[in-house]
């Protein structure tokens, strides 16, 4: 039996939960859990809003811990590596889109909160070949949230090849915003913060940032017109996207990680004129991943988190929920 | 003196008019015009549906002719030498975007039919940067439409390096879609012409479509989920845009050449699920027009046009105005 903290209904508290794994599958890992970061699609997943949740549900996507258990199949990991679990916990690995190396597109992906229970537990158990070994130098108390908000930012600099010469803006710096600086500085960009918060701009040059601009500020914005080669999207609301595909150099690209619901209104002019695209992407693949953590531990990146045990999980969803993190929270023993 | 064809007020039927162009600029060539095609770019102006239009307003921007006098600058063109001359008569050649080989992006680049009179003339004068050779094997009656519609649909396959391995599709077969579909299929795509009118389909097979795909047709498209690489738009109505972007595979980007005037109203899960991206491109660079017409000689890739007279002008815009021309149309000494 694994115990965990599940929800028995959409938002509902977490409540200790047991369930019965089976046997472990000969292509699968299991993990002993050390800590699990909380991310707002824990949240999102929690409430059902978007109608895939079943109940009970054991939230948690972020997962750093010990393979204690390995299947017959597995031999790429080993019992006693410390690696790390995300969004996806298994790919087809036989689809065209799989044998791209882009596992993170498959569509028989599976989630690590859905058809199977989260990290919010002692164990979480995964395929071998959706987790991904933690390299030397990385925190691994700090890393769980790189494995989703971090792969979610670091992903597109590599689909997009986003050159160290680039002008580079982000828009909103919460825990996906705040790794996407680090990264950014040092990947060579210049790394320009998009905030209303300008009373924050010690705390976001310490981050990365080189330049911080106000975005209440439509003068501001208008001066920036035709300025940036990537934008990076990181919240979840309507902004005036128009404006912000105005700063955007010729060739540039406004990219979207952050999952706003209303549609985009985009006018098609500027797109033409300058040569400009819109864009998407989720988290990364296994072989991406590794490559960020890599480079987090070269340049000393890591998350900012606040620590919650895993006794004090409602409060840390809560924390989550109801005001404003910095950045990330993690849940450790 | 030039004689040439001038409306002069928005709307307003073409008459013979003359004009003074001044001393020959030394960056500049003049050209005798042999013939020149009929845009919709130039009925947008004509009718200055854009506020940009100075009248006396000469139309004219696909023109293919014979230089017959070049600046003292001069040194790439030859009296003599028969060139076409598209959207752009000149560029500034010293901002980043013209040193980067993008004067097609050029914020400072100038219109062939504003500022200046255009190519439903005897003459037409342009800065020798922005006129391009003939190569052999093309043929001068029918090329005209290759300087500003055939490079419109060309130039994105350049910049956003199309595979001939990828599955791509067409959204309107006119005077844009139909040299598309030669330009796809020389490239090596699988190539899909979306179409509500299939009663084409012999038509559109001859021009290069593997596949035509009935695009009122709910299910034919619903059936297409995933499917294309690239789709590239040529339409300037509203179209339902999510489900063409249903219709992308992962990393597919739905391209937009027509320049649709209401907002996009695209979903962003769909494209963050499936890196997929919307972008816009303009005209090309001298550089890519000159690269297009080497690829249109050997391959055998030619406008489809209806000739007209220069002294039967209105008659041609009537046909374009009014009409569905197949394809193309064109006016000839």
């Amino acid at each position: 039996m694994i115990k965990a903290y599940a929800a028995s209904a959409p938002g509902a508290k977490l409540e200790p939960f047991e369930y019965d794994p089976g046997p472990l599958l000969q292509d699968d890992v299991e993990i002993d859990v050390e800590s699990c970061g909380i991310c707002h699609s824990d949240l999102s997943m929690l409430d059902n809003d978007w109608g895939l949740t079943e109940y009970p549900f054991v939230p948690g996507h972020e997962v750093i811990g010990v393979v204690s258990a390995v299947g017959d199949n597995v031999s790429a990991v080993k019992v006693g590596q410390r690696v790390g679990l995300g969004w996806h916990s298994a790919y087809c690995n036989t689809c065209h889109t799989c044998q791209s190396g882009d596992h993170n597109l498959c569509s028989s992906a599976e989630m690590t909160i859905g058809g199977r229970h989260g990290g919010f537990a002692e164990k979480v158990r995964a395929q071998a070949s959706a987790v991904v070994l933690l390299p030397e130098g990385i925190n691994p108390d700090s890393a769980g949230p790189m494995l989703c908000g971090g792969i979610t930012v670091f992903n597109p600099l590599v689909q997009f090849d986003i050159k160290p010469t680039s002008k580079v803006g982000v828009i909103g710096i919460g825990g996906l915003g705040h790794i996407a600086l680090q990264f950014l500085n040092a990947w060579g960009c210049e790394v320009t913060a998009f905030t209303r918060n300008t009373a924050e701009t010690a705390e976001l040059e310490k981050l990365g940032a080189h330049k911080v601009l106000n975005s209440s500020n439509t003068e501001e914005l208008e001066a920036a017109s035709g300025y940036f080669d990537f934008i990076l999207s990181t919240v979840n609301v309507k902004l005036d996207w128009n404006a912000y595909v105005a700063t955007l150099a010729p060739k540039g690209r406004l990219h979207f990680v952050g999952a706003t619901l209303e549609p985009l209104d985009v006018n098609v002019f500027p797109l033409i004129l300058g040569q400009r695209s819109v864009s998407g992407t989720p988290v990364g693949s296994p072989a991406t991943i590794s490559k960020m953590l890599d480079f987090a531990a070269l340049h000393k990146i890591e998350p900012v988190t606040e620590y919650f045990s895993f006794a004090q999980i409602n409060e840390a969803i809560d924390r989550l929920r109801n005001s404003k993190p910095h950045y990330r929270v993690v849940l450790k023993r």
